[in-house]
């Protein structure tokens, strides 16, 4: 792992760690230093809003936060922090994950999140790996390749499957 | 106003103040002392989350607490309270308030929150003194009271109803 | 369990008491006497609303209600009882209990019911102990130290994951 | 109106009178006896359950219940009548009615009602008429009429608009 | 099966009837005739047609119409028979039976069907009961005696319970 | 209007035809006959069939159905016919427009219908050109001339919008 | 497979396949030339513009494009192409396929698509099928050949099911 | 407007600009350059993909993209860029701005879009100011200023709302 870290990844129950690993795994592709934490809304509302209000003090640029139904995490961690806080709905048990969306998306003017899809933790990596690459050139690049590389899996799909219905 | 107070009431903006004095009104009615206060769980946290620590030590006994969108109020409150806390979503200007409903409604286990219908602060309020008439007889009595009064204006709705159709 | 029976733990039908027993291991676990029943809005009404009139003159202090689909049950309790009832919505077999959470919180100015997440009987079973200790300072100690346990269990969760994850 | 009544009209509310009057014209059109009420599942639940017990043995046919919200009234008659109860959904202040909907369609086996689309206490009437047809070859013959006079009123318009955009 | 047919049982898709067999097995219950068909209002549109047409002139009373999806099987029927008829919203594959339900419930003016609850072909088994029981006093008994039994069954769950508990 | 009817519009009510225009002034202007008809699924069953099943007979090549609530009419015509049958959802009084859209939508396998947005009888329209024009080049030809003409127009709002702002 | 190619059949990710070969099958049923390719409007965004905007020139007269999620795919053909584009909602993991739906069916005015029910690949073939065979009456006739197939298939299990439940 | 351009506000209609002006509002406030465009994904295809493809390279480093229904701007824009995308859902005309919301934010792996709430430009706009401040300790410090002053709007409220109580 990279030693400076630069993305906090909180969830609030470490149930939720198959979903936001994939965030992680984004990071170590990139070479970005990361730190992953268990800390809810509202079972530790103290550490959470504690680490909220320190974290761009101690070097951390974007904060990824994942939960599911009521999900109020990311919009408390919005609260006490300057930085720019991509949410993750985490699906739920009972309404398919639009509980956590709507939780999520819905922020009252003034404290923004910005969500992604229902379990795509692995977009939240991305688009903090984006807000990065924002003013580091060499983070950029190496998005731009990840899109190309995409690009090339996509087509070489493409040609597979042309050869396999022949 | 009645000199202690039971219940806090709580909005996250003061322009719920026209929803929310619903609950006040019903508190007025049974002569429940109450406080009226603007805390938002993401502009004013530290606030929102000092009241809600000490509300039980000042001798407050419930709390009802109305937001809308990404409703996180009730929640947080939840999390720092041991008190009862009864939640109104509070109707929002693009999905009708479902998005305030679920918001509020689907909280992990270990913190529960009461949520009453959609802009139905006055359910909130007569919840309140239910609450408080638990553990209080005189307040209960009040509540038969008021319940019979509500079945006898029905009655009444009813009987005029048939005299205006024949 | 305790002698006195201070809350009614109510089922529309025997097949919800995997779930509704959530709420009875919480008030086992706060000490706190109830009763279960099986109280059908639709196949036992003359029942459910004797059981319902009769509540709060046997001692009960909060009714709990769990019904799934077209859920009358809390709001029927709520039209007999001056108790506070506490809602369940359960999980329906075709609609993901969003049936069950609009029928019992959408409820008219007047007779209020308080609705916890879906399926979440064990939040239904903390907030009658909330109600409780409204009035009963041990009750509420008991939560607080509820709550602090909850806060240590993720505390310790997060450093779980923290040396794991080194 | 006609003598002998048939058909019970029951509202939760008497506010819900413009919506459900287009029921009883119906009946009156198709020359049919019946009586309205306001009876709230929620307010007047005892006289709600009487009505609804007493109902077929005083001649009754058929029920037609309309409310909104946690509509509760239809499942509630149901459980008390052996009669055919037909419900009307009210378009609720919050949801459209979708909560009204679902709070009356999705009832428990054993007890069912029929639901029509919401405000539509006139398609409620007709079934009403429809179900009384079954049995009264007079009825069931005024009703194929007045199929035909619809029929013949869109064909009217089919026409209309032909020559009008010629 | 009892000689006459009063009640026609039709479902878009023989797929349906594991569902739909309910609505028969009540009937059988009651001692009343039925015939089960499969007719499609998209597939045999004429066949169902006529069908609906002359359901009346056989000697039909009411018509039990399960579909999924777009479900304008009971619609079809509607438009062609002056008969009640009762719609019954399949559970489909993707939408969780919300498509059937409003497919069948927001019909136009003019032309009603009852719906019961997705999947529910029991509760439309019974209402068919209820619809001939309007007119037929022996069948009405049965209803009242069938309601009587559902309340014993829930009494003796409700026993059941508390001395399992015990 | 051009001579040869090519599109037949069809409604369910002729209050629909303020949206339904739409559709016609789009044939108007790429000069492709049509014939604007009032048939209800509901109202006049047999006419509608009548229409839909002969439609292909008389020359036309492609039906723009558009309907509300239970929204059957588009289904019943591609039921009749072998043309491509093109849906427009109404608006609704009280789902906004969601019940229309999924009854149309969600049509069984082998009957199938090409869904539009939410009152987009314009789409309509255009994808009806589209269809005649995968075999007209001429029709085409003026598509894509309609397409850039579009494209000429967003260009000029955006350079307003600079100019405006500067 | 037919020499001449004239549908394009597109989805989004090859796993996407097993769904949207039944589109396919159909085409190879009626003889009908077909492609099938991976292009993803996220992934491959030029050659998904380029595939679109050179389709028409190459002979295709419909494109079929299937995808899940946040479904852009056939609504960025539909920008670059004068043909007819029919879309398939691919079943989603997290909102059932709604999210799908809504993505593609809600398009702005002037740049239309169809779109066949979720999942429904089989009905985007039959739908091309007719497009098809809107100027092309050997193909229309195969359809009605189709549509009488369809319907003996299911008079045969009506009979069937009669004879199975004698 | 400051010299260097950092922000580009994209919208698919200059109908949109009412909403999406409140995003330049706050740049402005912010002492933040910007530029607003006119661009369709559906429209001018072309234009947004170039625009989309070199924004990056001219020096911006977020991009904010609004549009309502089938929102495929935002995700059009990801797709070609590798900026960080803030999408904004707008509001439509029948299903109240969900439909906008699952468009944009059900973004399939590997291009990322963060979306704020319905019609929040306002948020989209601090989004960005966040995304900028996280690698620049002025901006980043006026965030922290921004948030205390919104701080300070609401406890004065709740003590105008005290006062006013009194």
């Amino acid at each position: 792992m990279a030693e400076k870290k630069l993305v906090g990844i909180i969830m609030g129950s470490d149930s939720d760690l198959p979903v936001m690993k994939e965030a992680a795994d984004i990071l170590e592709e990139f070479g970005i230093g990361y730190e992953i934490r268990v800390l809810s809304a509202h079972r530790t509302p103290n550490q959470t809003s504690e680490y909220a209000a320190a974290a761009h003090q101690k070097g951390l640029k974007v904060i990824i936060a994942g939960a599911g139904g009521a999900a109020h995490l990311a919009g408390i961690i919005a609260a006490f922090s300057p930085l720019p806080v991509i949410a993750v709905p985490i699906k739920s048990k009972s309404l398919d994950g639009l509980d956590s969306l709507l939780s999520m998306v819905q922020m009252p003017p003034g404290v923004p999140v910005g969500v992604v899809g229902i379990n795509q933790a692995k977009n939240a990596g991305l688009l903090a790996v984006q807000v990065l690459g924002a003013s580091d050139s060499q983070i950029q690049d190496k998005m731009l390749s990840y899109k190309r590389k995409m690009e090339e899996d996509v087509i070489k799909k493409d040609q597979n499957l042309k050869s396999k219905l022949k």
